[in-house]
C-alpha cells in the first residue's frame, strides 16, 4: 500500500527566540459549552461518567461547568473535588466580576474559588460593542475588570486561563483595543490567552492572520475556541495551530450552541495524524470512537453517522468500484486508516470485516470463538443489527450473545406469559404487572406494582426469580434508556431500551429491541439477570472469571 | 446595530492578464454524488423534484446521474430531457473510456451522449497509484484515454466538465504526472477542470497551495470537488475560490458518501456574504432554508439542526445571557442575520433565561403577553421544568400554556380514565387501551389496539374525538421521542415524551412528564389535539391565524 500523501506541515516562522513545541494542550468544553446546545442536557451524573472518559483518553483540561449559575454544575464540581484526576485538571468557568462589585465581593469570582478546582477560565469582553452596549462601561473600566478578576483568581492560586469572549469579531472592529485586552489579563498573570470565535462566522483565513498578528505581540500561550455557525469550526482551530496557537477548545461530537463548537473528534486526529503535532498520547487515538459513541449515549443523542473519523459511515463505501479497490489499496478511497481512530471499514454491498473483528471482542471476553462460532455469530449479528440492535453500549448483551452460541449459557429462567395492567382515573393510579416464568423446571408466578409499567414490570421480574437465586438480591437497575429509532412511525415505532445492573462492585449494559417497550424492556432486563447469574456461579464451561480484563 | 465585521477578501495576486470574475459557477451534485451517502435512496421523480428546486434557488448546472449505470438514472434523464430548463444546465456524469474500447465504442461514453444533457463531466485519474494499481496502464496510456475521451464529447457538442479524481493525493505524489492530466484535459477541449479532493482528507492550507500552483498554470476555469473526511470540506472549497477556482461543486446538506461532500448550503452564502462573490442571485439567497428542507424531506433524512446557516439551531440561543443581549443587538451573538438565508431567531424557553424570553416567545406566537401574566408564566414554567418538562422541543405545548394561562383555549375534551392492558404469551401480544373521555359535555368510550401500550393509547384517543372533531382526520403523530430523565431510578424514573403531529402543512411538538410512560404519552398526545384544534377553529378569543409569522 502507498504511503498517504500528507508531508507534515512546517510550523510557520515566528518571531520568538524558543523553540515551538510540537505539543496541544487540548481542553473539553463539552459538559460546559456542549451543553449549551439545543438538546443538550446532563445531571452531574452524566458529567461525571463523561469526564471520567476525558481523562481516560488523555484530554488535559476539563471544563466542567459555571458554578454558582445552576444546581447540576454545583453538584458536579462537588462530585469531581472528592475524586483523583490523575493526569487532567478540572477547570471551573465564570466571567469577569461585575462593574460595581470589587472582586473579594463578587459572587461569580467567589463561586470559581469554591468550585474546588487548580484551573479557571474566565471570559471578558474584547468588543467595543459589547464593552460598551452589553457591559455597559468604559473601555478603561472594561481592562479594569479582566485585570483585578485575573489578579484576584491568581492570588487564591489559580491557574488562569482567559477566554477573550468575541476576539476576532472585535479584533476587526478595533485591533488596538482587542490587544489591550489581552495585555490586561497576561499582565495580571493568566497563563493562556484563548482567542474566541464566539458568533463562529470567521473564516480560516481571517482566523490565522489575526492569530499571527497576536502571536507577534505575547510570549504567552494561545488558544482558539471556534464555533462552527460558517462550517469553519475545525478549519478555524487548525488555522490557529498554523498561526502559532498551541491550547485547543472544542467539544466532543462538536456539541454546542447554535452550529456547535470545534468538533474535537476532527480536529485531534487532523492534527495528530495530518500535522503532526501530539494532542494525546498516539497508543489512544484509537479510543476516539468509543469515546464520541459514548458521549452521544450518555447524552442521549443520536449519532451523525456522517461525522468525520467517528462516524459510521466515515470508511463505509457504498459504490462497487470503492469497495473493490478499497479492498486492495484501503488509500485509493480512505484518508487515513479506520482503525487509527478505532473505527473500521465498512461495505454496504457485501460486510467483509465482521468475523476477526468478533473474535477479537471474544478474546477480549475471555471466550475462545472458533471460526465457525464466529462466521454464525457475524452472521447473527448483522440480524440482529437489522432490526435496531446496537451492542456497543451493551456489552453484556454481546456476551450472552456469543456465549449462547458456544452453549455455555445454563437456561436460567423462561417467560411463559407477561401481563401489565396500567389504570387511570382523575388523579390515582393503578400499575400491576404479573408474570409466568418457568424457573429450573419449575413454574412459578409473580405479581407486582410499580410506579409505571416498566417498573411493575421489573419489580415483578425481581419477585419471581429471588427465591430461586438468592445472589440477585444485590443487583440493581441503574440506568435505563429508551431510544425511539423509527420515529417517523410515531407511536408504533420500534424502541430500543438500554439496561445498566450494577452489584456494588461493577456495572453491566443490556440491550432489547421491539415495537413494544414491554417487550424490549423485558428483554433487556432479562439479560441483566443472566448476565449476573452466569457470572455469580460460573458453569464448569464458563471458565473466566467476572472480569473480563483479568481473563483476556 | 453595529455592522457586521467581515470585510471582503481581496482575490489572491495572480499572474493572469485579465481581470478575475467575481462570479462562481455553482455546480450542484445532490442528485449523483449525494446519493452514493449510506442513507440517502432518491427515485427518478424524487430527483426531478429536487432539480426543479435547484433551478429556482439559482444553481447553474446540476448533475443528475451517471447514465447507463442503472434505472433510475435512466429515468431521470429521460424525465429531464423532457423539460425545459431557464437557467440550470443538467448534467451527465461518467468516466473516461475504458482502455480496451475505442470512444465511439465505449459504452460509458455513448450513454453519455445518449443522455442527451448540454453538459457532461467526465472523470479521469490523476493519481500513479490509481493509474497503475486500479486502472492497471501505463501513465501514457491513461493520459490518452482523458485526452481521447474528451474530445469525442467535444466532437458530439457537449460542453465537458473534467473531474481531476483524487487531484490533491496524485499531485502530492507527482506533481509533474498530475498537472499533464490536466493538460491532457484542457487540450482537449475541456472547458472547467475540476480539482476533486476524492478521499476527502486534505487541509484547505494544502487545497490553497495545489490549486493557486495550477491556476499558475493554466488558463481554463479551475473547479473544486470537495469531501468532508477531515471535518474541512466547506474550508477547503473557500481556500480553492481565494486561490482561484471560480467553479463550485457540493450538495443540498452536504450529502454524500462517507462523510459526505462539501455543503452548498453553507459554502454559499460564506462566498457570498463573507468573501463577496456571486454565487445565486442575491434575492434568491433567502430561499436556502427551504431548499435544505425540502432535500432532507423528498430525501427522508432527518435535518440536522445544528447546520451553520440552514439548521433550526443556527440562530437558536439557549442562555439568558445570550438571549436578552440578541435581543438588543442580533451581531453581539449573531454572525449573519438568519432573514437572509430565510432563517429565523429563536429563543429556547429553559431555565437559564427568565421574562424577557418568554415575552419575546410569545410575541412570536402572535401572544400579546401582559408583564403580570409573563412574570405567571415565568413561574409556571420553572415549576414544570422543575419536574422535567422542557419547552424548547416543545413549543406547541408551550404555546398552550400560555394561552391557557390567558384563559383562551376552549375545554375541548377531558380525561376520566384510561386502561391500558399488554398481554404476552411466547410470541402472541395483545396490546389494548380503553378511555373514557368527556367530550362537549358528553361521555364517550374508546377502545383500540396497537403495537405496543402507546401505540394502542394514541390509536384510542383519535378513536374517541373523531366523531365529535372530523378536523383531526388529516392529523398524523409523526414523530415520537423518550427521555428517561433520572436514569440512575432504572424502571422507576422520569420519562419525558417528545411528540410531533403534523397536518400536511405544518408541524407542532408537544410533552409529557411522568414516572408511566403512558401519562407522560396522554399528556404530549392531548396537547398535540388541543393545539391542532385551537388553531382549526379559533374561539373569537384566540385572536390569530395559526401562522405566527402572519400575526407577530
Amino acid at each position: 500500500m502507498a504511503p498517504f500523501p500528507h508531508s507534515p506541515i512546517p510550523n510557520r516562522p515566528h518571531a520568538h527566540t524558543q523553540t515551538m513545541p510540537d505539543t496541544i494542550e487540548v481542553f473539553d468544553t463539552t459538559l460546559r459549552d456542549g451543553t449549551q446546545g439545543e438538546h443538550v442536557t446532563l445531571s452531574a451524573r452524566d458529567k461525571m461518567r463523561i469526564a471520567r472518559r476525558l481523562e481516560a483518553f488523555g484530554i488535559d483540561v476539563i471544563e466542567g461547568g459555571w458554578p454558582g449559575s445552576n444546581p447540576t454544575d454545583q453538584a458536579f464540581f462537588e462530585a469531581a473535588s472528592g475524586e483523583t484526576w490523575a493526569h487532567t485538571s478540572i477547570c471551573a468557568f465564570g466571567s469577569t466580576r461585575h462593574a460595581s462589585n470589587a472582586p473579594s465581593e463578587d459572587a461569580n469570582l467567589q463561586a470559581l474559588i469554591e468550585a474546588d478546582t487548580d484551573v479557571v477560565s474566565i471570559f471578558g469582553k474584547s468588543w467595543t460593542l459589547h464593552v460598551e452596549q452589553a457591559l455597559g462601561v468604559s473601555r478603561e473600566t472594561n481592562l479594569d475588570l479582566i485585570r483585578s478578576s485575573v489578579a484576584f483568581l491568581r492570588e487564591h492560586g489559580k491557574r488562569v486561563i482567559y477566554d477573550a469572549e468575541h476576539f476576532f469579531d472585535g479584533f476587526a472592529d478595533h485591533p488596538a483595543y482587542a490587544l489591550r485586552t489581552l495585555r490586561a489579563a497576561a499582565e495580571a498573570g493568566a497563563d493562556t490567552l484563548v482567542l474566541c470565535d464566539t458568533n463562529g462566522g470567521s473564516l480560516p483565513h481571517d482566523i490565522y492572520d489575526v492569530t499571527a498578528a497576536v502571536y507577534e505581540d505575547f510570549d504567552t500561550t494561545l488558544g482558539i475556541h471556534a464555533h462552527n455557525n460558517g462550517g469553519c469550526a475545525v478549519a478555524n482551530s487548525l488555522a490557529a495551530v498554523r498561526a502559532g496557537a498551541r491550547h485547543m477548545q472544542g467539544t466532543i461530537n462538536g456539541l454546542g450552541e447554535r452550529c456547535g463548537n470545534a468538533d474535537l473528534c476532527a480536529v485531534i486526529p487532523d492534527l495528530q495524524l495530518k500535522m503532526d503535532f501530539e494532542c494525546v498520547d498516539p497508543d489512544r487515538l484509537d479510543d476516539l470512537v468509543d469515546l464520541a459513541r459514548f458521549t452521544n449515549e450518555v447524552a442521549n443523542l443520536d449519532p451523525d453517522d456522517g461525522a468525520p473519523y467517528v462516524g459510521r459511515s466515515a470508511f463505509t463505501h457504498k459504490g462497487g468500484v470503492h469497495v473493490s479497490a478499497v479492498m486492495e489499496a484501503p488509500s485509493t478511497y480512505e484518508h487515513v486508516e479506520p482503525n487509527v481512530v478505532g473505527n473500521r471499514r465498512r461495505a454496504l454491498v457485501s460486510d467483509l470485516s465482521g468475523r476477526s473483528n468478533i473474535q477479537y471482542k471474544a478474546k477480549e471476553m475471555g471466550i475462545d470463538l472458533g471460526s465457525d462460532a464466529a462466521a454464525q455469530a457475524v452472521e447473527r449479528i448483522k440480524e440482529l443489527e437489522h432490526l435496531g440492535y446496537e451492542f456497543q453500549g451493551a456489552e453484556a448483551s454481546f456476551e450472552l450473545l456469543l456465549r449462547t452460541l458456544q452453549d455455555e449459557v445454563p437456561d436460567f429462567f423462561g417467560l411463559d406469559r407477561m401481563r401489565v395492567w396500567s389504570g387511570q382515573d382523575d388523579e390515582a393510579q393503578t400499575v400491576e404487572a404479573s408474570l409466568a416464568l418457568t424457573v429450573q423446571d419449575e413454574r412459578t408466578l409473580a405479581v407486582a406494582e410499580g410506579n409505571g409499567p416498566v417498573d411493575a414490570l421489573s419489580n415483578a421480574m425481581r419477585e419471581g426469580l429471588l427465591s430461586f437465586y438468592p445472589s440477585l438480591d444485590g443487583v440493581r437497575l441503574s440506568d435505563y434508556k429508551v431510544r425511539v429509532l423509527t420515529p417517523q412511525d410515531g407511536t408504533a415505532a420500534t424502541v430500543r431500551v438500554l439496561i445498566e445492573h450494577g452489584d456494588g462492585a461493577r456495572t453491566w449494559n443490556t440491550v432489547g429491541v421491539s415495537e413494544n417497550i414491554l417487550d424490549a424492556s423485558w428483554q433487556a432486563l432479562a439479560d441483566g439477570m443472566r448476565y449476573a447469574l452466569f457470572h455469580a456461579a460460573p458453569t464448569p464451561t464458563a471458565g473466566p472469571a467476572p472480569d473480563p480484563a483479568a481473563s483476556g
